[in-house]
């Protein structure tokens, strides 16, 4: 069991302090615990999670078509970036964990540290209204979307590329025909994107030279998120 | 161009009167009408329209597991369930459509449809706020997410698929194993599913024949809602 000053601790670092100390609990609880599991309520805090990071992307992004909106919400999202702020709460000491899952690493294991912290999300909404969630999901996620915005993701997808390896100080990508075929709408290029030391390259193929390069791009960027490397 | 009368009928039939009535005017232009489209409020809509009915599914079936929710969520959210709704709003009338959508029938394709629907919602929470928007969804969609738990949705696969199809006056399911092998923690059963007239029979393989009937059964209750046979 968390001792009372870590759950004070917790709410602190949230910036929410539970009226129903029972909806946070629960959604710390796993599965492997007890009947009582915080299952639904990441069903309903994944949701919370959304809306809000939706809403966040297109208040700081007023110029990015929803095609760039949604990629980015992924990436801010994905699981491995959740596991990471549930670490950086220090949410992994908190949970109720079986035995099973408590020998077998399940404090670390990325899946359930994401899916309690999208619980906690619903708790809040529960212990008060749906406003106090979004505005935890607000707290947590700030410097990672003004990081985004600082990264170039508010750019077109070469441009974004660009400045993502630049600021790693990497070489920049290159970009190759590999094949064109036929003229004025029946163009086809196929293009190739490589990141060089970073061992990867896509390819897409359009019917322009340049729309193939930006498709090029927007797989590295989406690889890149999915790296943890943007 | 909508007629004024047109519009304001509308907002009486989501319950939402516009302050400002360009964010509805945009939530209602496709991207081949207007530079200023709806395809980002979309983006954000879709999160609203998400949450809202995942909340009323989390408090209307309290005992159901976020297996069973997911499912059911997906079902009364698809883009033909949600352009059905469209329909029955009259949206069809009302949309900013371009020449060449106009012409192959846009005002009635249901990716369009679906797409504004979500975009109405956003365009609600940005005129009033988050909570007018959850109204607006709870309005259109109290009726399904009823209906859902008299078709059965909250009871066990075999038992709500059992119901749906007895209230349609359809014969019962009848299942078969194909094949069983082995004994104790290694068995597998190979059960089907037959709908008989439907014409579709499913397949699964679990440990249990109790397990694999269920689970043939989640896949037949999925292919009912995704036909808008449930």
């Amino acid at each position: 069991m968390a001792a009372e000053h870590d759950l004070h601790a917790f709410e602190q670092r949230i910036g929410h302090r539970f009226r129903n100390r029972k909806l946070l609990i629960r959604a710390l609880t796993h599965r492997s615990f007890a009947a009582e599991h915080n299952e639904r309520l990441e069903f309903v805090g994944d949701s919370i999670l959304n809306y809000a990071v939706a809403k966040m992307l297109f208040e700081q992004f007023p110029k990015l078509p929803e095609g760039r909106l949604s990629p980015l919400r992924a990436a801010l999202v994905r699981e491995s970036r959740l596991a990471e702020t549930a670490r950086d709460l220090n949410m992994g000491a908190l949970l109720h964990l079986g035995a099973g899952e408590l020998k077998s690493g399940g404090r670390e294991r990325p899946s359930i540290l994401a899916d309690a912290l999208e619980a906690v999300f619903a708790a809040v909404s529960l212990d008060a209204d749906f406003a106090a969630a979004e505005a935890v999901v607000r707290r947590l996620f700030a410097d990672k979307v003004r990081q985004a915005e600082h990264l170039g993701w508010d750019k077109d997808p070469k441009t974004a590329l660009q400045e993502i390896l630049q600021g790693q100080k990497r070489p920049l990508p290159v970009y190759r025909i590999e094949q064109q075929t036929g003229a004025g709408n029946d163009a086809r290029f196929d293009v190739a994107c490589d990141l060089g030391a970073l061992g990867k390259v896509f390819r897409a193929r359009a019917s322009s030279r340049r729309a193939a390069e930006q498709e090029c791009a927007k797989q590295a960027l989406a690889w890149l998120a999915g790296q943890g490397l943007s």
